[in-house]
């Protein structure tokens, strides 16, 4: 993918997978959510997630960690093509983030992302603006986290 | 605060202050959101963003990690006026996130939350789900940040 232009309502990608282990989910909630229910398996079981759970800004902080690599793959790809890489900027946040079901210790979360519209900014005339649904699922293919979020993306032929 | 019923729309609560250092923003950023203008001063002073800028999900995450702070506050001082705590679950998700302006390496974001609306879970008569207005705001008074979040907490009188 490149440009604005590019882009079509209803593209796939997938994101790739990640582990949420014991340790890791610890080690987030030690540093920006430190309830007992993301820091302790018996405290976990006590509450109504029924085990150690991932806070939620981790699931969202490992979609931001894993979409930036495949941003970066993508970019390579198209350099290696002969290509210009997509030229993305700010996103102006999101709406309707949904923590559907916990992410329990040791469960593999993957992430995908799903263009749902398309539009031009009329505050800057070189970029476009992208919404897309992003989401994870979990190994039991239940959907567990999702949110509309939106990125400014370079446009090759700008507006007037 | 306590339970449910406790809880007026209009109460606002200021939830403490965050220095956003460079060093802070680049530990973030290598582990969740890897792109140059969170990563480095001269990406960030030729991006759109003007300088070393903090991730969005840092952001977020810094909201998190106060919040919860205040709670624990907020639960000693009721342990210690002899009162039952406040008795908090998990969030449903949230609602229209915004990241109104860059917050640059240097800046102070100072996060407040204020109740918009409190409502009956139907699936879960012994809680009721609040709704909360989260912002944060910079040393210049500039909004930077801004979502509508949703928390479960308990009642005291369960729903028949």
């Amino acid at each position: 993918m490149s440009y604005f232009e590019d882009m079509e309502v209803g593209q796939r990608r997938d994101l790739g997978s990640f582990v949420f282990t014991a340790e890791l989910i610890k080690a987030f909630a030690a540093q920006f959510d430190p309830q007992p229910f993301h820091l302790d398996e018996e405290e976990g079981r006590k509450s109504l997630f029924g085990g150690l759970t991932a806070s939620g800004w981790h699931i969202a902080s490992v979609w931001m960690k894993l979409a930036v690599a495949a941003g970066q793959r993508e970019a390579a790809d198209a350099l290696a093509r002969g290509e210009k890489p997509a030229a993305w900027g700010p996103s102006p946040g999101f709406r309707d983030l949904r923590w559907l079901k916990p992410v329990l210790a040791g469960d593999t979360v993957s992430y995908a992302s799903e263009v749902c519209s398309l539009k031009a900014s009329r505050s800057r005339p070189e970029w476009g603006i992208m919404q897309m649904r992003n989401t994870g699922t979990n190994q039991r293919d239940e959907l567990v986290f999702s949110f509309l979020g939106a990125v400014f993306i370079r446009r090759r032929n700008p507006l007037d």
